[in-house]
């Protein structure tokens, strides 16, 4: 797989932002993700939906990992997200062997990104101020609500 | 929190090992899952729902919290689960903070227990053979569709 350029990178994170927004005006938490396959195709898009469904198995990465329905593998997919992903999504990736995670920012929560990377995912960081503004309103105004959603 | 004795462990075990035969009797993945709070209330039951639903996020850890709705804390809490949890749901385990994991085997799958007891989480390992059996056939059955659902 060759390593992502930055202009795919941002134009796919524009896919996650989204996502994140539709999240933020139903009341929810606003992350968002989006699954994008080995030839470009996007595979599955969705945000966390604690809020909305009242489920908490639904992040945003997972939300998008199950709109791509099944797969018979995950070799050279992409998942982007708009926030460095907890351990339960970086779980996700390393179990099932996705290519590489586009991280929006790692700035308001830093999870499991790292660990990836050793385990051979390619991470694109992109430091995106939108992500980080979004997030960081979001923690300022429901801290209890945000709490909940990384199990603290 | 106190560490658990086996009587207890193994009669939670059946409530996993019943949603285990349930998925089975469904033409699924025989994996089930039970969320106990700290109190020792059932909070939430499930099984592996890919076939089923075509949903590849519900393992059966994940079905199981999802089953237990919204909650503030998971201090205190153990996931029973018929097979030791692949990344995915260790990482569920890890993020929410699940306090406790009663696995049912870890023969037909090493999954991510060991890590988890590294971080301070409970492990009851069990050998049960009829979770080691369930398995075991079904593996030998269906070898593409469990290869599928972990992602290998």
């Amino acid at each position: 797989m060759e390593r992502m350029d930055q202009a795919r990178a941002r134009m796919w994170l524009s896919t996650a932002v989204a996502e994140a927004r539709a999240g933020l005006a139903e009341g929810g938490i606003p992350i968002g993700a989006a699954l994008y396959g080995a030839d470009g195709a996007l595979l599955g898009r969705g945000h966390n939906r604690r809020v909305q469904d009242g489920d908490p198995s639904m992040h945003a990465e997972t939300s998008a990992f199950r709109a791509a329905g099944r797969q018979r593998s995950y070799r050279g997919t992409t998942m982007v997200t708009t926030l460095s992903p907890c351990w339960y999504c970086s779980g996700l990736v390393r179990q099932f062997g996705i290519s590489r995670v586009v991280v929006g920012e790692a700035e308001t929560f830093h999870g499991g990104h790292d660990w990836l990377a050793e385990h051979g995912v390619e991470i694109v960081l992109l430091d995106d101020p939108e992500c980080a503004a979004l997030m960081r309103d979001f923690i300022k105004d429901h801290p209890a609500l945000w709490n909940e959603d990384i199990g603290e």
